[in-house]
């Protein structure tokens, strides 16, 4: 198995994007790939994407961003897990120049979500949950993550207070990110004001759905090492699924997806998770966060949340997480989101994240989930 | 890079399932290829699906197939390019266990595709098409295709009575194939006869959308020598693309992506057009047929027609194609169809297929197009 590296990186300002089309976001963070990448062709290109054609009545992505993006011709396919399409993507083009059967791919993450509004937005958005078990009697992910969050506050007797860190730390990152959809600080007390969408889920516990693209190139290791000075070398590459109903889960609180596959990533690259620099972990909303950090080994059941508290998790802490402002304030390109999570790493690998910048950045943990935790996409990348 | 080869297979007959759900299908064709490969478990599942979210509200297949498929926990996302997914995600499976980092890999295809009917379903099919420049002016896949062989008409001086011999094969395949849609044989002077869908495209020139599911289970060709008697060597493995939208290309009457992953295909092994014993071709129209063999190398430009008029396809012939009856009669699962091939392939070549079985099959061509020719998905299978 040969190893592999990112040798370009690309992303467009998450946010609203009512002049460009799906294919016009996708070409864009594809070309800023190639530049960052010197390259003017690749050998493949795998595109992650949630809800094209829930969104955008458009799939056959490959192709048509393919074509759009000026390399028409290459190999090239789309590649599905909700919101950890993005993850999925980065994982195809891991084992395709890991098999060597391809040389460079660009895998390249897409969402146009901002078109659709309301209820029809919501309805597009429940393609990805249980369709005969949850949306058909009417949950939505937002209503799934709110039984969740209740009943964490329930299990270990906390307030939504202990819940505000993390979307603190999320805006202060984002406001220092300028592709960040949200630039703005929470105000003292503005946690506690928020407006509740699916109570105990508020407004700044949940990440915005958003419009964005982002490529990641990658090639072999050894090719890389002659083709640009700073490559990123993936060390830890690894998918694990769960239930997508949270009631067929024996434990609520336990992302055991996100548990094996880090656990996994961990083994291949034969680090422990303390010789982690910094974590993008999927912020979509505050549960997640907390569970992910305990799914990750950053900290025991039912205390994730604790991290939020002191500024381990800003960009001086012991963790830093989110470090451009997470889905939280970056925003959530659904779709795009895993290869946005990788850009960002790679900045802080590469020592380019200016403002955002995490002090001594060596080994850059990635997570992406699909769902609730039901599709779990972890990689690690090192310098 | 790993040999890789095919060690089970299954599928469920072709139709209209309305009492199965999308994840019911798609459990019975993988637990089915579970069983002939005498395996428990997989280490991966890679899903092939074109319209889930268009047709059932349902995406993240990965994670919901194997949960319900009793393969919870493993890898697991799904992969698309139109009705070139079942293709893509045999590719994609290819590239993990040619990596090394999956040992054994479930590739499965399944489409839902009845339960959605009339404008509805038009509507939902054409989000494969290029939304913004074909299907938003009214273009459906079948009236691209009849462009498509007007011109092929037009420029070769061909009457319709030249595309007979695809439907005439396919028909008399499906006829002795248990699991297709379509059994019964053609009646003499039935294709002229047949009432037109859009000019000059008939009811025989074209396959029908169905319901389905079918799998193959990957593993290294070092082990599967030990663990099953016929192991299937996958020998040649390429994707290609093209325009999505017809109008673009250069030449309409010139499969390029086909021929490009055809030919990769044949140089990874080795081989020439003339030494395939079978292929299995995208014969959702009958003028692709005679663009498929004109582009993989069987007919000059303009002579694909004339090799189905004189027997060549047949089981018996010098080329056998659609030996299971094809898209045309076995029915058009559009994201399991890529899979289908894949198991009717194996079936000739471990000298399974009985009624329908080529003699001294050796090696095999499958190739899955998405659209007309954007995704082309080549494989090659050898005994």
């Amino acid at each position: 198995m040969r190893d592999v590296a990112i040798i370009g990186i690309g992303q467009i300002p998450v946010g609203e994007h009512w002049d460009s089309s799906l294919r016009q976001l996708a070409a864009e963070a594809a070309q800023a790939a190639l530049r960052d990448a010197g390259l003017k062709a690749v050998d493949a290109l795998y595109v992650g994407n949630a809800f094209g054609a829930a969104f955008s009545e458009q799939t056959h992505l490959g192709a048509l961003v393919a074509d759009y993006a000026g390399l028409n011709g290459v190999e090239a396919f789309s590649v599905e897990a909700a919101d950890a399409s993005g993850g999925a993507a980065l994982r195809t083009g891991y084992l395709a120049v890991a098999s060597g059967a391809v040389d460079t791919a660009l895998v390249l993450g897409v969402e146009k979500a901002t078109d659709t509004v309301g209820d029809a937005r919501t309805r597009a958005r429940n393609v990805s949950l249980d369709a005969d078990l949850e949306a058909m009697h009417g949950a939505t992910q937002t209503a799934l993550a709110a039984l969740l969050m209740r009943r964490y506050m329930h299990e270990y007797g906390l307030e939504l207070s202990a819940f505000e860190g993390f979307s603190i730390n999320a805006h202060a990152n984002g406001a220092r990110n300028p592709n960040a959809m949200f630039r703005n600080m929470l105000k003292p007390g503005g946690f506690a004001r928020a407006p509740m969408i699916a109570d105990p889920v508020n407004l700044f516990d949940s990440a915005p759905d958003a419009d964005g693209a982002a490529a990641v190139i990658l090639t072999s290791a050894e090719r890389a090492a002659d083709l640009v000075p700073q490559p990123v070398r993936i060390t830890g590459s690894a998918v694990a699924t769960d239930t997508l109903a949270l009631h067929d889960r024996p434990d609520l609180l336990y992302l055991g997806a996100a548990n094996r596959s880090a656990y996994k990533a961990y083994a291949q690259a034969d680090i422990q998770p303390n010789d982690v620099s910094l974590f993008e972990l999927h912020d979509e909303y505050t549960v997640l966060a907390a569970l992910s950090l305990e799914a990750a080994g950053f900290a025991e059941r039912g205390q994730g949340w604790k991290l939020a508290q002191d500024g381990a998790l800003g960009l001086n802490g012991s963790l830093p997480v989110s470090t451009f402002g997470g889905l939280k304030a970056r925003g959530n390109p659904v779709g795009a989101t895993g290869v946005y999570q990788a850009v960002e790493a790679c900045l802080q690998l590469r020592g380019q994240a200016e403002d955002n910048q995490v002090p001594n950045a060596r080994i850059a943990l990635i997570q992406n989930l699909g769902g609730l935790g039901a599709t779990a996409v972890t990689h690690l990348f090192q310098v």
